[in-house]
Order: structure tokens, then sequence, then C-alpha cells
């Protein structure tokens, strides 16, 4: 009788493990569970949707149920499972024991709920089930003000989209700056004007104390530290928790994040059990310290590295070195392993290489300007990590920063880099080796005047 | 007495080393030479002067004469240096030696001319020189027809521009499709079809056999082995020759490419004399061939090498794995090192890895597809090259893929590495991992056909 493998979770990393381990095996019986009746969209899509940026929600669907099911895959639509026993090698789904003898938890996230009076309100809207979303959108024609509670990458999305839809936001964190626990004050600061222009309010430094019932039971304002803020809807986007509660009630070894610890093959600490996605924390690759709450592109290498392990292929997943980049307003930010922000706060020492430059040469009409700062050790100038923002090319420039630094490139290995210049294209100077060279020559100037004196 | 430094060239070669070496040693006194009255303009923006895409030629000039005397360096404008003599350290100028204790030459190239009936004829036009290209763009105003001989990028930027501008463009080329010499066909095609989209019919497999006088002295018609095309003015754009006249009578050693030979300081065969930019050839990272011929950006990292060299500051220009990049009617080709074509030239075995993905969330407006064919070594799967079709991101892919490949990285860290995904500026799958990715699992198959047989 061939192996049946359980995956839970209809997210990237459920679907990628189950979708490759089924190709990878076709004698394999592939069984996955969702709580979701919906299957196989882009959520990271939704904000754009509200903003009226992406046309429709249909726009998200990238496959459907049928799809999945014609590839072999028995699945299991709107069915939560309730428990896993790994004695027993099973799960429990609809009061009903489903045996297997493989299994993967890719369980997702749950966000943060506030805890303040009035959390329980109508009105409070979180980002997460596309059924739920297209409800809210009807609902959003008929509404002005809005408040977006956390300046995550979601609530600074959700602002900056719900400003170009029109209506009055306001943004409240309690950090002294958007995005604070990653961001460096002066990639936000960019980002602030941006949303101001979108029609955004910022009220950074407040905190949220209550949500003050309106009409018919539905939120009517939210009272912070710096005064009241009426609103028709309140958006939560606080942080993602690891959706790790049966995980952990089976007794799975659960990580300092909350995460399902796993090994670099995405096994977790019981036997033919994987994890993946946003409940597991995997290691940081400069500082090995565990961390969670990735991008959907991590979910799904870490479900397709699942697969591989399951079907016997190796493959490893890395530690990771965050490769990361969002619009906010219309200006795009990114960065990749630890900004000086993160660095500071966990101690690890840096020298810094600034430099702005251009996206196409400077004549050339759409170039933007692309700012760039990278951390290096002080002593090997081995990158630590980065940040850039501007307009054009900030994720392909992310994406390469962080594959070299993982092979423990330089400051100078980027200040002498090959470039293409081509007008249209790319300009004589490209803004990653500007800044090493600026950088360079930062760190030669001390060393001039010692031998100088 | 404080040493001097002459520059001959006043491109971008020329003028970084110039610039750089005084920066570096103000005691420093450098003179630069050059034939034209410009300086520091970008030849590359002209194509896209005369399709409109840039306002003005004014726009190219990215500084002045000025700005280099307020910058301490000796500007000998329209000035042509017509001996180089090694033993006596003088070069001529106007008739006067001039002496030197360093020597940089950065004399750039010359266009290859036809040797055809008819080739002195008015009406030939080379993309070279701004004042030539300001009066040009005065004439095009009157003219209906233009052939352009050379399929070369400046040959397929100036036949888009052209078509752009809403002239009847004829693309002649005697090689099989566009930019034969390196491009791979498959990417041709693309190319291709957006340059017919704007205007240009193109001609391959066609040879130029003389310029017939039309009215004036002038070019009337082209003579082709496909009969003749009318036509009111000729852009010739073959290949770039090494202006090494000079160097090569004073007695420097010339490479077999006819460019002058240079080691990793940019120093040439003579004690105290550099080279840089497209005077010069230099090695390719992957099979050491000497190559000339590349871009401003290698030119102006040639002249800052040459500088570092001259304060006895170190700094090594390592072999070249090129990134290139150019916008073919309005669609953008890009690529690193070597292509199947060129790969297949000489000799070096590969295996590929290709695939198709999208430069933002596919639903986002705005994505492009993004074409990739990797080529690796087939022992190791170290990159060897490749190349790079569509729209948004080419430039920054390439680059990337030249700094990985330089470095080592095989189709293994590819499929693997990490990417940004947010739907406005980027997709869950980044097109390089689909194509490493697609490359291992097709490797595989014969191996497990082998398994199984």
């Amino acid at each position: 009788m061939s192996q049946r493998l359980i995956v839970i979770g209809g997210g990237g990393a459920g679907t990628a493990a189950a979708t490759l381990a089924k190709r990878f095996d076709p004698s394999l019986r592939v069984t996955v569970f969702t709580e979701f009746p919906d299957i196989a969209y882009s959520p990271c899509g939704m904000p754009f949707v509200h903003g009226k940026e992406i046309p429709k929600f249909e726009d998200l669907f990238l496959s459907t149920v049928d799809r999945y099911r014609e590839d072999g895959l028995d699945m299991r639509m709107e069915t939560a499972i309730t428990d896993i026993d790994l004695d027993r090698r099973t799960v429990t789904a609809r009061n009903t024991h489903e045996g297997f003898d493989k299994l993967v938890i890719a369980s997702g996230f749950v966000w943060e709920k506030p805890t303040v009076p009035g959390s329980n309100l109508d009105g409070l809207h979180y980002v997460k089930d596309i059924r739920a979303a297209m409800e809210f959108d009807k609902q959003l024609d008929s509404m002005r003000r809005a408040v977006v509670f956390g300046a995550t990458p979601i609530g600074i999305e959700m602002a900056g989209n719900l400003g170009n839809r029109g209506l009055q936001v306001d943004l409240v964190d309690e950090g002294p700056w958007a995005l604070s626990e990653i961001l460096d004050p002066d990639v936000a600061e960019p980002v602030h004007r941006s949303l101001e222009k979108h029609g955004v309010t910022l009220h950074f430094g407040t905190k949220v104390e209550g949500f003050v019932e309106g009409r018919d039971g539905r939120v009517g304002a939210v009272q912070t530290s710096r005064g009241e803020l009426p609103c028709d809807v309140v958006i939560v986007a606080l942080h993602k928790q690891p959706n790790a509660t049966l995980a952990e009630a089976a007794g799975l070894t659960i990580g300092t994040t909350g995460g399902i610890m796993v090994d670099e093959h995405m096994r977790t600490s019981a036997r033919g059990v994987w994890a993946a996605g946003d409940v597991v924390e995997v290691p940081h690759g400069l500082t090995m310290l565990p961390i969670r709450g990735l991008t959907g592109a991590h979910a799904y290498a870490q479900g397709r590295t699942a697969a591989f392990d399951i079907s016997g292929r190796g493959g490893v997943y890395d530690p990771v070195w965050i490769p990361w980049g969002m619009v906010a307003g219309d200006y795009t930010i990114g960065g990749f392993s630890l900004g000086e922000t993160l660095a500071t706060a966990i101690g690890v020492p840096y020298v810094l290489a600034r430099g702005v430059g251009v996206s196409r040469a400077r004549y050339y009409p759409g170039a933007t300007m692309t700012h760039v700062k990278l951390l290096a050790e002080p002593d090997t100038l081995k990158l630590v990590g980065g940040q850039i923002h501007g307009g054009e090319g900030v994720k392909e420039r992310c994406d390469f920063l962080a594959f070299a630094a993982k092979r423990g490139a330089t400051l100078e290995d980027l200040a002498w880099m090959e470039n293409i210049y081509s007008p249209p294209i790319g300009a004589l100077f490209e803004p990653i080796a500007i800044a090493a060279q600026n950088g360079l020559a930062a760190l030669q100037q001390p060393a001039r005047a010692k031998a100088a004196a």
C-alpha cells in the first residue's frame, strides 16, 4: 500500500509541499486540508485591489481547486484540523481520524489581536481571507475614514492604497517611524512623505487605547494616547503570529519566537513530520538567530524543501539573508539582512557605505534616484546588510545583494562590479557600486590623516 | 618639480583616469588632450535624441570643460596628438612637444568604414561626434528613408529610434539575424518583431555592395546583394576598431584583437604608460580570450584602475564577465559572458537552463515577461553565461548574474536563491530561479530514466 502524506494548510508552503511531493513520487497519496474555501490566490495582492491598482479580486487567483485535483491531490476544502496525534499518526478533521505516514504542517499565521477595550467590535478588519476582503471592498465605497493600526508592511500597503482610493486615512503606530522594527529612519522619511501625499495622516509614537462604539455596534472611533480618531473602519495590521497551537499541543518543539523548530530539511522534532511557511522559525544567515514572518517566496521555498526531503532528493534550506521590498505610497523601499536599526539593536558592529545613483541614464525619461546603504563588517568588509530606496530596480538589487552577502561578498567586490550602461535601462554608474566606492573612500580618510600626522 | 601626467582622450576612460589621478594626488600636473571641442557627454544617448525619447542633445552633457579646469586639469580641447615618443617621453600636439612623466592612452575607437564603391559619398553618417549628431538631427526632419548598415548594438538602436521618429528604415546586415555575432537566435526573434513594429524593414543575409550617388553628390541608394534600397541617408554601424595607430607606431605591444595589451593595472608594455577604454583589449573572465569594444562603464572602470595604479593605491581590473543590455525597438535584451552562439563558436561545452517568469506579480499592471536562459558547465554546473530578454529588470539581473558567475555560482545556487515577492515589484517566483530549477529538473530526467532502465 502506498504511503499517505497529509499537508495541513493551503497557502504557499502547503501547496508547494503537496504539489511537488506528488510530482516527485506519483504513488504517494497526498491530502491537503485547509479551513478556507479557496486556494492558490495571492493574499499579498489584496491591498492593491482595494487601492484599485489591480482591477479585481478574481485576478488574484493563480489556480483552482479542480486543477490540484487533476494533479492527483485529495483536496479537503473548508476542513479545519482540530488535533494532531503523533503516536497514532492521525490528524482529526470534522471529528474523523485521518491516518498519515508523513505530515507537513503549514498552518501559517494568525494576526496578533489588540487587547484594548472594544477589540471585539464589528468594523475591525484583518487582511487575510479573500472572501472577507471582497465583502470589505464593497463596503469601502461608502466609507470616508479609515484608521490603520500598525505601520507594519501590510499596514503601510493598506494605508497607501486606501489613501489612493480617496479615503481619509490615519496611520497609528507606537513606534517612532514607519516599520520601525526593521526600517532605518533615513529610509522611513521618504516613505512618510509619500504616504502623506496619498492622503495618509501619520500618528507615530501613538498608542491605541481602545475602540469606541459608533452606530449599530460597529467601531466609530479609535481612542489613542493623543486623542480620538473618528473612523468608519479600522484595519488591524499588527504582528503575524505562528499558527502553531496544534503543533505545540502535539508535542513538537517550539522555538523562542513561537514558531515550530525545523532543521535544514524542514524536519520538525518528530519523525516523519515536516513544517514550513509562516508557522516555522528559521535561522538568519548572518546572526543565526531564529526569525519568522517572512514572505510567500520563503514559504514556497520551504514547502519545496520539505517535498525534496520527503522524496529523498536532498536539498537544503539555507539560513536566510532575507531580501525584502515593498511599495509604500508610490515609493519603493527594500533591503536585505540587517539595517542599522537591527544591527545596532542586536550589537552587530558595522561600517557604512552610502551612495545615490540613478536607475537609468539621468537624462533618460523615467530615471529615478536609487539610494543605497550598505553595512559591512569593520575588519573584513563583508556585507552585513543594507537598505535601498527609490524607484526602479529595488527588488532586483536587494535579491542580488542578499545572494552576494550570503557568499561573503565585500565592499571591494561591489566597488569593482561590472554593470550595464545603456541609457534607457542603466546609468554609467551602478548605484550599488557608487555606495561601495564611497564607503571605501570614507574608510581611507582617517588612515590617510593618520599617515600624515 | 611635480610630475606630469598626460592623458590622450576625453572619453570615459580618459576623463576617469585624469580626474581621479588628480584627486588622489593633487600635486600631479594633469593634461588632457582631445581632438574634439566637447567633453563629458554621453554618446550612448544620441540615438534616443534622434528618436525623440530624450528631448535634446544638451541633456547629454554631464559636465563642462570649465568644471574640469576648476578641478585643476589642463584641458587641451580640439588638439589631436600626432606622435608619441616613448624614449624622449613626449607627445606631439600642434607641432609642439609636450613632455610627460606618465602617460595614459585612452584614444578610444574609430568606426570600421565600408570599402565598397561609394563609401566616400556624403550622406553616410557615423554615430560618434555630438556636433555632427546635432547637424544630422536637423536634416532628419526632411528625410523620409534611412538605411542602417549593420545590425550591431548602435545599428539596432538607430534603426529603432529612426523608425520611432517616423522614417522608413531598412536595416541591412550580412548575418542571419540581429547582433548575430553575440545574440542567440531565440533572443533575436522578439527583437526582430519589435523593430518591425517600429517601422523597420529587416534585410538579413544581405550584403552591401555599394552606395549609389543621388543628388548633389549625396548617397541616394544602397546597392545590396538583394537589390537597391533608395534612401536619404545611410547610418554606418559596423565594428568599433581600436584607435591604436599612434600607440602601435610608438612601439607599444598590440594584441591579437588590434587593441593595446595591458595588464591588470592597465599598464602597457612600456614603463609609465597606461591605456584604457576602447583602445585596449582585456581578458574574458571565463575563456581568458582577449576581447574589446566593451561599454562606457567598462571604459570608466579601466580609467579608474589606471588612476589607482598611478597613485600607488593598488586595485586590480579583473577579467570581464560583461553584463550587457540594450533596448531594441521597445524590447529589452541582455546577457553576460557567453550565449549559445559564442559558446558553440569557441567550443565551450554547456548545459542549458531556461525559464520564463514575470517582472511583477502576473496580475499586477505593468508586469512583463522575463525570459532567462543560463548556460552552465556540464560537470560543475557553474555559470558559463546567459541571455535574458523581456521588459523590466533585464539590466539588474544581468549585472547580478555576471557578478555571480565570476564568483563561481552554480545552477543549484540560483535554484535556491531567495527573492523578493511583493506584487508591484516582484513575482512569487524569480525568473532566474525558475530557469535554474527547470535546468536542474531537465538534467535529472536522463539520470532517472537510466536508473529505471
